[in-house]
């Protein structure tokens, strides 16, 4: 732990200002559990030092409003993002997604990994009740540097792609759908179950935590751009 | 209820001896909580009375061993069974399953079918991992009269099927897999939250309630056949 | 997988024009989770193609507003449809529930099944707390080609009735009851564990499931009528 | 709380022997988690003083062989019992059960009901699969003082009951069962949320606590014989 | 089943005319998931038939608006009652709740219990962690002849009690609780695990059902009182 | 039990006036379950017998408009409190938190110990993905009386803490954090589960039980000052 | 973390030479995972380095066999033990259990306290059911510096014990019990939701998690004793 | 889907021959619910055709004494493996453990990373109740092309690592622990709900899905080796 990492305080919270450098990913502010004063305070924060790219995510519209004078380079859907790295020349991070309803969730990675500069695509709606739907995406998936698969309903998308394609696949079970999905603990389940290997797994509708593990993958960040 | 019922009295049993002819269904005998003398007690006043088909369910060692005597016209795995009714005519039950070790819950549905007169087909291991494995079956299974899917792990399978063919399917979620799969739970709740409509599903490993539910489709049983 | 399927792009949403011909059942929209205007979006573009029936099902004030325009041919409680089949000459699917609040989910099940041509009947409200309400209605649902047994509380209703009649049965778990009822799992375990043979079963308040999966046993749907 | 209440000490055990004259109910010795030794030691203790019955629930093998000589007054199933009431000239507990495999909760209720001198009936294997079985005995459970309903699998037995007769009904879940039965709690579950009002519940398989409750109701036991 | 039970049909309800005979408890309306209009019609048309008591339970204000031109007899908390039996000369049913929050719940019994005539008792807020504020209320409890534990939270006030007194006892969990609490579910665990003989359960907040397993004990209603 | 224990009579509460005299520990009102007038009528008459520090929690703001002719001696959040004891010149229980959404439940659990006379230090939003966050202020926590640990999401923060550190350390679950955080359940079985020795665990969101804990472990409170 | 933490190497082990120092808290070998083998060879390096306590949990017979040849200096239980602190003259832990069958969770506790030096009390047996067994006690445990309640079933003897006394009490829920106890999940839950304030908890079953917070309680351990 | 894939029909099983073509990975045997007879006949099957690694995980004795005549190359723990590609020169896979305990899902990473040819590193027992144990090893960690964290009980290693490390991390809960472990459940739940960005998850005790994931990442396997 070489150098001593830098924290700042405001009180509420306790700002790391290395995590980029040690984990090539920056910090992202959860808006959903804080003020818009709190979010507007560790912004302008993380703003002043360094240059890593600053994210928000969760926000409601008071949060966004709070947050407008900061100038954001980009807000999709619900995610808030500044300071964006140039976009690399190197394969894309694909998010496929099971139907419609899942697109909060779709816009929460894609606005991560763009932040962060990773090429991106994006194929909404392609769930295996149309099979079809997906093989016709399926090439272009092969190309593709990691595959993020947004399901939820009885998440059976990521296994049948997973027998499909060799790329990684990060699965997001989403808590679309009703009674028996349980909020996205059925589609969990059946990404952990699967009996296709080479799954894995973020939490429940976590958008940005599925950008952030592809983040790794690619060896993308800050630290790793600049170290 | 027209006509009283018909019931016959062991003491630690009370025999229906009329379901057949209300439900189209024999009484079948589940013998896992039974000793095996309860069971050649039971099948021995079932063949003393009527002619319908007499089913034994989840036999061990010793239950077999016991009704051996009684001569079974035949067993199929743990499924044992007497007086069966002729085959039919008609388009089959086709029973898949996702994999090899699902074999004995097929077994049991099987084993029902048969003893019930129903024709019968049967694709073990054509899981989705390996979608052309259930591609290669799928235009057999368009002729069935009702497909049967026995699945365990991530239970993609029937979900995938529902999208493709037409006819009725009944789900068998098994205890198959390990760890998240929690013994069937799983499957069982991502049948039930399919986002592919018109699938219907059955309890855990209940091979016997997935060919009754296929009977009640085909009309099938002596009631039906001889009212 | 012969001609290759159709597939119409609406960017949030990958529509399959051909699921009627190979599932003999139309795409249904899900409204609870789109926007009222993707809804008018995708009842547009298939009222321009080909000419199954059009089903939107979980609407709320919102939706049925913007779909207004659309003159779809019946509102149903929350369920709207256009270009219904004409009502086939066979034998009807019968729906029963366990009691007066389980009326949604009827009606969802009931609008679903008259828009795809089916004939149907309904006996509201008659739970086995009172059991010759049930006794009373037995005779008709034996002439039944399916019946459907919404029901929420303890779940009894399908277990009774399938000792009684030899139609197929489907289930429908209902969220209605409190507490201990758990929004549906204890009425969705029950038909689940049932002793009573031949009971399948639907996600829980998935009426629009039940009529689909009934809509398969009767070979009904533009496909089969059709080819 | 009058007179100081009794107890011994026995190092692993601190016995209450004024149990029954506070509440009416002897102490029962659950033996699955004592040692032979134990349970001998135990009893010894409480035939040593007073004269209220002893009963000992649970007991494997062993513990019988090393109870046999301190020679119990009865055992049934794996329940022991000492110093019996005399059997009261009053309506009856009526002990039904849904299947012959519930029949070892069946006999620990009886085995209580019985050493504390209350008048018992049975009837096994009336589940609701049959409906007829269950309305044969009726008339016999409406002379009830009170109905002990013991019923695995979806638990519907109690239901079906509690809208049939009067009396009492207490409701003891049993693990029978496979799969979606989910050892008991989905025959718990079913009770808990029943339509049928005025059904209580005791825990899975203690058909010790339903006689226990029935004695309550009955107003039996050594306290309310001899003040 | 004698005379043949007498059904009304109202479209989306079939009242059981006949509940008071067969079962000694009038038929309730549970309100909570039926339109004020729904309910108005139900307790008209209750209120032409015979002269059993009538009970609408779980209003809410626009229900009671709606119902209020029908003149209850009373209105305890969310509890609407017309017709009530006379109140008997016999011991009383008391009712003891773990704290104030609880109160809804004992309000739901009480209102039941009086409206068939039972004599009641309440000692509200006497939950364990005051030991003392339970044991002087003992004395009165012991002469009651049925006491309803209502108790949410740790559930521990029906345990502590069933070692203390002889009556029976019914325990009410309550949602009352956060956290750990998981809206009851903590405190039913609780009661049907207890360590106390003797002890039955209801469904979480189910007062109602309280009510009428004490009505069943103390063998109450129209039935009982005039066959 | 010495001197019979004093309780204070309001109808719908029964207050246990001797509570700090036995436990050490004043009594605490939960607000959320409570009408504003309730609490008021509690407070007023807490105020009016003896002289310990009275406590409201879960307050909302009609609580607190309700409350404030009362005079509370100070507001944190959602806790109000009266006649605070003097802080005891002793090593102070330290509350550290996982990240800023856990404000709350830090509030309540400083209010309690601020009103029972221990000092208390705080440290927000020490999590363990910035483990240097958590290092530098180890040492401080060294010399704490106790420490409470506030955490959500995965809850690791009070393992590793007990790795590090020799003081007492109390566990608070929070319901930070969404999908697989399941409202605090994840953070409470992290803590259970913990390969560090010696933790403890109060339910989720309890700060006040957590510094109710705490105080006992100070025996701290009007008893043990003034016995 | 001042001096670099010593660490040993044993290939599949990694111990932890200065967890004492850091903690107070020697570090146990949890053997059920590990082969008699391995528990020989962590045992022997760990009492050939220092001076601490050394503790092994959870034995099976051939564990006990290899060790037996390292001498332990006490078996107590399923636990052995190696160089006990020496007795210091403070205030006893005191233990207390709900029921005989919770003895093998006291045994691990009192082995671990006094392999540290922890001065001991054991009440076996004063659960709830019999309140007077535990009112006895009481007094004792006044006088105790921590109370350790063990409870399997429905858990509330700490609810009633922390109304009366003013110690620190630890609860450990045990897996005694059967059906609703679900193995230590109620027994659990109860705790953690408990009416009664200051309440902390360990793991189910986790004798010796309980132990090792009684000594953080009481700054005992080498550290504090010789640093 | 360019050529049909081939398919090879054992009757019970039907091996999907070009999965490595397809997803980069070997199909492997999953032993547990199939017989060793079983499994040579798929064994023998794979070695006649291609020249993919094969590999059996989950073996008991007997399918290892079946198997020995087909002489594997590598057995380690449970899992038997042939026809290893060659190791890459390229950046390791470090697979670390929490404890001792998780060996066996070590084993079976470890086994099926070298028989598809990666480079692996380990280091057992590094959990973070002794967090200079981690620490120790973070430096080489850092090097690593993917890290697979494999830990049981509360699962805070993953957590801590993610935090301090940038490479890709992969977790295996493991059912390693008791109580409120819940068999691996903890763990899951923990790592899902991390609050350290970029963790991702494979199901409870997988071992070697987690390998085949860190397999996609690393572009291993036939495919890509030689396409």
């Amino acid at each position: 732990m070489a150098d001593a990492p830098r924290t700042a305080h405001l009180g509420h919270t306790r700002l790391d200002l290395d995590r980029a450098r040690r984990t090539g990913l920056p910090e992202a502010i959860y808006a959903a559990g804080k003020t818009p004063q709190q979010c507007v305070e560790i912004v302008s924060r993380l703003l002043e030092s360094g240059d890593d790219p600053v994210i928000v995510t969760r926000t409601r519209d008071e949060h966004r409003d709070a947050l407008a004078p900061l100038s954001p380079v980009a807000t999709v859907g619900s995610t808030l993002s500044w300071r964006h790295l140039p976009t690399a020349g190197i394969a894309p991070v694909v998010v496929v997604s099971g139907g419609t309803s899942d697109a909060p969730v779709v816009d929460e990675a894609i606005a991560t990994l763009q932040a962060c500069g990773a090429p991106t695509g994006v194929h909404h709606d392609v769930g295996v009740a149309g099979l079809h739907r997906l093989l016709e995406v399926v090439p272009e998936l092969s190309d593709a540097a990691v595959v993020i698969a947004v399901a939820g309903m009885e998440g059976a998308l990521p296994t049948v792609l997973a027998g499909l394609i060799a790329a990684p696949i990060i699965t997001v079970p989403t808590s679309v759908g009703y009674g028996s999905s349980l909020d996205g603990v059925t589609a969990l389940l059946s990404s952990l179950a699967s009996c296709a290997p080479g799954l894995t797994v973020v939490g429940i509708d976590n958008g940005y935590g599925a950008a952030c593990a592809a983040l790794r993958i690619l060896g993308r960040g800050p630290t790793s751009e600049a170290p």
